[in-house]
């Protein structure tokens, strides 16, 4: 057994073997807990922007990009926001404490089902290290241990993240290590965390689609993830064509490069005229390329044809597919060809064809006359979330802290035997 | 692409656009196909019997063990209880008609969140041919299409049964394609149909441990399964004995061959003089072969001394582990290092120790003084089900009709966008 094997398998034993004690900690002392790591997160900012520094100087000798380098800085208000963050999970209900629902079988055995911790989570991601903070509170509060493996870019920075929060749990004597931080580079580590399926109940990869597909493809453990979000904004023939521009720009040039941003509008044909050079000249003012079909490119001079690559393409910029339908039909269609289940909208004044929009397109999120940016766990009222889930099973869209705890049956019998 | 591939290729793809039409089936139309289906396997008999002939002929060819020919075969019974699970199914309350919990946001946005369908389900097992039924049942009920893909041994009961229930779709005009199963005995379709993430949600795998290791090491889908049920009955020191005896003979023999059957049993020292003969005797006359503890022999002379591998092994049979224990926390870290989470019991008359094997004791069904055989859905209250899972994620316990379904957002607005 190599060296890095063995380390991911100790660090999975321990988790484990952690689990156990955080999953039954009461909801006061996982709250002082969060509430001392906000205060550590503060205090201890000299300490943390120095391991940043080590991290930001390797950065800069790679070359890497600004946009990495800032992903990657502990800024004041990085630090403030992280400390901020903790200080909102610990506001949040605990999700371990919910009633049982429990019902009476004929032989007299009382059945409940309770909500208890996953256990064990493992989180692969990448560059930005307030992940590491915000994985750590999520986990804590919904009484699991965690196991964190970073991009080797941050490998200082989160470090030290980790052992603020491992001297915080210390104080409180809880297992230190409920938060461990894989403290190596080497990649065969994210191989081997993913072959412990005995200790981990969990994988939660976050970053691009490649990452993902890797663990996809190499974990025996459960991964909640999403691939990419593909996500459109259908104006039906009865849109209010004036809400339907302020949600087409808002869906697609408020902050383009995120997996809720809109990246296909598509326009039923009977409003195309009207609509097309309406929203097209706000969002050619907004800097928007727009490529679209060959009856989009025939009412808006400034639009590019697209290609057969676009249609279903996450560009995560300021680039829209656009395309005139026929139908409702013809724009569900599309959309369950191209979709990626993450987001979609409809803006229609018909009751009837939002119902059906509603309840035939496949989605984690379906929207009537509203942004797509609103696919988020504190937008849609679930608090803070760990990601989005384009996957069915277990989650389905945000994932706040009721998913990252499961339900076991118990049962309370006084002699039942089974005949 | 080879024949194989391309035909799971196209079964897979066809599934995922019958599931878009059965999604939105109304309850009573479902329930009428089921209730049809009932009644076909019931007329159609005859051509069953032919069709299972076939597969029993080459079975008994290849001079397979008895009670593997008495699994596969469609006797008058199994015919029988296959009709009576389809009409249990239909009567069963449907799970993606719940009605929406619903909120409003600040900004007024109502945001809900339904119950729908999977989409579409692959299961993959063995011999039983009524599992065809069962599952194909389970799955409709829910809104969902299925693949199956049985055990070579059965492929002409399998399609025999598939070509009933395609006749009866085609009846109600429901899409043929929402249940198939695969018409080959080629393996490599097993491996293509795990490839195919963008088309199936779920696969369920039920058979042997080294079916499912293989079905979890190959699949990119999510999986839902059991390995094993190793699981442990818990006389505490302040048990009531005779509860106990019954409780310990209950799970051991009322049916050794499956998951649920008590695997080994756990016995606080201060009662092992006193419980073991009484249980030990009452084993022995059941014909269980006792493998124990040094402590367990020197009390019984007719247990056999067990050896390591004999802690946390399923033996399926009439052998039983049997290990005295210095209290309750050496039975919760025994059961922690030997269990599969699968169903874990205690007998005692105490309220906190009780409680407290309740709430640490980590298995998909823990119980207070009833046996272990209790862990199935419909034992439990949740009508028939489709296998029991001891992986955390989405089903943790017996997986019902609700099991089989998940729920997405929805969101109604009136011009929302996001600031």
């Amino acid at each position: 057994m190599n060296d890095t094997r063995q380390m991911i398998a100790d660090m999975a034993r321990r988790a484990k073997e952690a689990s156990r004690q955080v999953a039954n900690l009461s909801t006061s002392i996982k709250n002082e807990v969060l509430l001392k790591i906000a205060d550590e997160i503060i205090n201890g900012q000299e300490m943390l922007r120095a391991a940043n520094q080590k991290d930001l100087v390797t950065a800069r000798d790679k070359g890497l990009s600004s946009a990495f380098i800032d992903r990657l800085t502990l800024s004041d208000k990085v630090i403030e926001s992280m400390a901020q963050g903790i200080r909102d999970v610990a506001a949040l209900p605990d999700p371990v404490v919910e009633v049982p629902r429990m019902w009476k079988r004929p032989n007299g055995l009382t059945v409940g089902r309770v909500r208890i911790p996953l256990g064990v989570i493992g989180m692969i991601y990448e560059s930005r290290p307030n992940v590491t903070i915000d994985a750590a509170g999520l986990c804590l509060k919904a009484g699991n241990a965690i196991i964190l493996k970073g991009g080797s870019d941050a490998i200082h920075s989160n470090l030290a993240l980790a052992s603020m929060i491992q001297g915080v749990l210390k104080k409180f004597s809880v297992p230190v290590d409920a938060v461990q931080v894989i403290p190596t580079t080497d990649r065969s580590a994210v191989t081997e965390l993913l072959k412990r399926e005995e200790e981990i109940d969990l994988i939660i990869p976050r970053g691009g689609e490649g990452l993902i597909r890797f663990v996809v493809e190499h974990s025996s453990i459960p991964v909640l993830k999403h691939y990419k979000g593909v996500c459109h904004v259908y104006v039906d023939k009865w849109a209010d064509l004036e809400m339907a521009k302020e949600i087409c720009i808002n869906s697609k040039v408020q902050r383009p490069g995120v997996c809720n941003a809109m990246e296909g509008m598509l326009v039923h044909e009977d409003v195309a005229k009207s609509f097309l050079p309406l929203v097209g000249e706000a969002l050619r003012q907004a800097g928007v390329e727009i490529r679209g079909c060959n009856r989009t490119c025939s009412l808006l001079p400034y639009a590019i044809a697209a290609s057969a690559d676009d249609w279903g393409t996450e560009f995560l910029d300021l680039i829209l597919a656009v395309k005139v339908v026929d139908g409702m039909q013809e724009a569900m269609d599309y959309i369950a060809t191209y979709g990626s289940n993450h987001t979609e909208a409809i803006v229609t004044r018909d009751y009837a064809r939002a119902m059906r929009f509603l309840s035939q397109v496949d989605a984690s999120l379906v929207l009537v006359n509203a942004s797509t940016r609103f696919n988020d766990g504190g937008q849609l009222g679930l608090g803070a979330e760990i990601g989005i889930s384009t996957s069915k099973l277990h989650a389905y869209g945000p994932m706040g802290l009721n998913e990252l705890t499961t339900t076991k049956f118990i049962a309370f019998g006084d002699g039942q035997i089974r005949t």
